[in-house]
């Protein structure tokens, strides 16, 4: 008899339902419900760095989507059952705080706050903390180093803190209202578990430990006397985020009742300790010791494991967003790097720059003349800071740059230059993890772009001069999210009782792997050397010299690349 | 009874012939006729570096110019005479060099060499000869290092004996071919004068002086010991190169009675000694002491004259493209300097780029979305070397930069950030002038973009805190060599005997004055210290130290003027 997993995603824009077959990993149905609020999902006001949720959309959202995910199994498996559901995992976007009253219910809910952006889940791109995130560096720098250690080196505007922060000195009638503030990653599972109750809900390690300085070797969250030292206010909330963090193998709660009902689920069945969709991306697209997940979209995350208990202590590796005991799977450092833009990068250039007049300006037909030239024909160059740099400068700071523009600069090239900075940033995350010990054995990709960009996969091959290869499932993360449901089943209720046995059985990599080009790899270690010199150039303050030989170096690559 | 004086001007596409009214310069007809060879009157090849151009083309381009000209001029006014016509002044572009033979003839026309671009002239733009320039620039850092010093420290590849030495070099049987090398400066009004024969006609001291290391201070041109370390070959054309050059306020000879007939001219008028379209250019924008004017077109010519004989001897300035006596006036260095693009950067964007979809991207969308921004307000900052950089670098393989861009960066901005890239350029070339001592008390601008354009204009005047000024004619380069057929004719003819005299009867300025915004200014001056930091880490070796505040500088200043 088929058992089967739900995976919960919550992304920017949507939610989606995935019903995966326990035995094999197949994705039996899926469901994606868009959000109400705001434009597509994200409620915007003339602040550019401002970016929230409503919360109301993660309570329809998942009715619906699980409903109609439901709805369409039945139609896709003749002899599907919703009792032979035996589990819920769920992912989201984090870091995506949401202020909560004393009983667990967001304070958005409330019709007095019904409207204000800042009673809403602040959406992981929310980046109006940015002088609040150098506050924290800066304290942290002087009273808690190590903090820092394990997050790169620097606090970002888009976690936890900063957010809470900014709100605590703008929203001060918002910070007050709420009792604590809570991960959406940790809310949604003590929603459908009936456990909002502050004290009550599980808070999860990944969400806690990369993004809100957790840490069981110092006692879990950031002490009392540092987030004072930030603001006295602090101080009451420390004392009510929870003492203990939990890994994915943990059961958060078992589904109510009321949301039995309003699914059409089994009631009490098991629900695991929520995770970012980037983390639980990895687990679905099978992450073990040696393989880096990168997961590619409009940004992405780039992850690898190390086990815990090596006699090797793993070292502090500085501008990696986290490095974090049991973030990804439990009994592993879940170690996470990331790109602030890829996709995004594209998209401005489409929708922004809208090069090639009318008719040559699309993602295709930019792909396709970019797929005409050859590594370092251009003589071009680019740095991918649109939107600053997350490893390893953890920068947002920074900004986009392009050179070598000549007066026939063309948009292909420069389509194809913007693609290579993405790949060049994506070898010095490499570069960084083998710098301190931790060796990439193989890289597998998931998201929209390694799926739909070949293009794109083969630069990254010939610039890392690594074979990429390509994760099975489309959807890796809520797939990560339905394995973490399995294994919080176990085998007697007919999953798995570890990761490692129900990431075998329920995750795969695709026929297809791009194979580098020794020739075009040739050229771009030429290049990285250009990049790198910008990047450290224009990224840090230790750098000492000049760049008198970057253009001269890149008409001399073109030369060679041209005929 | 009026008279008459005609320019002729010879431009990359086309030969323009304005006449003018000797009494007060007024421009009664003028009249243009497109090359007929090659793409526009340009011949290119496969290889994107050559230019080259029809010598026929100057030849039916002069007859066809004329008489449309004059027959304009009898409609426009009406006791207009053609017997009132009492000289004609020559200007050309250049470096623009043509292999003759040994009566002067063109090696063009010999049907041997009609298809070979060797044979032709070899437009100022042509950079076949970069490798002969570098080789140049060496020899004589070596053994001759006067000889640099006088054109910016650097022998560029648009020059004379590059071009040569390339032809030389590429196409052996054009160099044995050709007695010698005429510049088309020189060329034409030999070609008029019935002077074609080497030895006959009078060699200008703007072409020679700028493009050939010629100076009266060293006997002439390069000596025959350093063009043979180039190549043995180059001895035997250094001995048939004139022994002396001349200036504009001298005759090239008469109008032969064959021209006469041609034209419709009266026999025997006198023909000034040829020069540059942009130095006559600066005659006919009214050049004087402490004048910096400034021909703005694809790329520009920025020239100021100082003194020959002043008390306090003229420096060496590093970086100009030549430091010439008697090159733009008589009795005055001519001071050359220039930017190896700007209108062709605003060109390359809307061109190539092609920006903005289908509806944004004209120059005056752009220039209507550039208008409506604040100084700083883009977070952006470019350099404008998408052709290398003429002044004060002296560098050819240079290419263009932009940073700043985030997600968000539109085509207006990019275009503005464009046309401020060029502005400090602009601001270095005005700078280099006052720090060897030549003050520049007003700018006066000429060439299509000064006249239509006030965006770049405003944009001039705010970055350099100084008016930007606009020559009153529309056709300075036609009407300098208008003003050196005036004076060659002379008083006794009706013309003038000095080019002070002739400019303040024939030039002048238009009312609209561009002046400087304090608040903008001083926006501008801060850009305009990251430009530099740019320019120097980028544009020389001599820099030491990184650019990590660049970005961070740049968003400081977008926040500040954002709203």
């Amino acid at each position: 008899m088929a058992r089967y997993v739900i995976g919960l995603d919550f992304g920017t824009n949507t939610v989606r339902t995935l019903i995966v077959d326990v035995a094999n990993g197949k994705e039996v149905a899926t469901a994606v419900w868009p959000y109400r609020h705001g434009k597509e999902g994200v409620i915007l006001t003339r602040d550019p760095h401002l970016a929230r949720q409503h919360p109301a959309d993660y309570v329809t959202g998942t009715e619906q989507s699980i409903r109609s995910a439901l709805s369409r199994a039945r139609r896709a498996v003749k002899r599907f059952r919703t009792a032979d559901v035996i589990g819920i995992g769920v992912d989201t976007t984090g870091s995506t705080p949401l202020p909560v009253d004393a009983s667990g219910r967001p304070l958005a809910f409330d019709k007095r706050f019904a409207k204000n952006p800042a009673a809403m889940a602040w959406l992981w791109k929310d980046h109006t903390g940015v002088a609040e995130a150098e506050e924290i560096t800066a304290l942290a720098q002087q009273m808690r180093p190590h903090y820092l250690a394990k997050c790169g080196g620097r606090y970002s505007s888009e976690w936890f803190f900063s957010k809470i922060l900014h709100c605590l000195r703008t929203s001060a009638e918002v910070f007050r209202a709420a009792y604590t503030w809570v991960e959406i990653a940790d809310w949604i599972p003590a929603m459908l578990t009936g456990n909002e109750t502050p004290g009550r809900f599980k808070v999860g390690v990944c969400a806690a430990g990369h993004k809100a300085m957790y840490n069981d070797t110092w006692g879990g969250y950031p002490d009392e006397e540092f987030l004072g030292s930030l603001d006295p206010a602090l101080v009451e909330l420390r004392r009510r985020l929870a003492p203990q963090a939990h890994t994915i193998q943990e059961i958060a709660g078992r589904l109510t009742p009321g949301w039995a009902k309003r699914t059409g689920l089994p009631k009490d069945i098991p629900v695991a300790v929520g995770a970012f969709d980037a983390h639980l991306g990895g687990v679905g697209a099978g992450i073990a010791p040696g393989t880096l997940v990168k997961i590619i979209g409009t940004s992405t995350c780039d992850m690898m494991v190390a086990p815990a208990e090596a006699e090797k202590p793993l070292a502090d590796i500085p501008g990696l967003c986290g490095i974090v005991n049991g973030s990804i799977l439990p009994g592993y450092f879940g170690l996470e790097a990331g790109q602030s833009a890829v996709g995004d990068i594209f998209n401005w250039f489409v929708n922004y720059v809208q090069p090639g007049g009318a008719r040559l300006g699309s993602h295709e037909a930019l792909t396709r003349a970019a797929g005409k030239l050859r590594p370092g024909q251009s003589g071009l160059l680019a740095l991918d800071w649109n939107n600053g740099n997350r490893t390893i400068l953890v920068d947002q700071r920074l900004t986009g740059l392009l050179l070598g523009q000549t007066l026939y600069t063309t948009p292909g090239e420069i389509y194809r230059a913007l693609i290579e900075s993405t790949a060049f940033g994506a070898m010095v995350i490499i570069n960084r993890f083998e710098e301190y010990g931790v060796k990439v054995e193989q890289v597998v990709n998931c998201g929209g772009i390694a799926e739909k960009n070949p293009l794109v996969m083969q630069i990254y091959a010939d610039v890392t001069g690594r074979p990429m290869k390509i994760s099975r499932s489309g959807q890796t993360c809520a797939l990560g999210a339905a394995i973490a449901a399995a294994v919080v089943a176990g085998s007697t209720a007919g999953g798995y009782d570890t990761f490692a046995v129900a990431q075998t059985a329920m995750t795969g990599l695709r026929a297809k792997v791009y194979k580098p080009d020794p020739a075009a790899h040739a050229v771009y270690e030429r290049l990285y050397v250009l990049y790198r010199q910008l990047h450290d150039c224009f990224g840090t303050t230790a750098w000492r010299g000049n760049c008198h030989n970057v253009m001269k170096d890149l008409l001399a690559l073109r030369a060679e690349n041209s005929h």
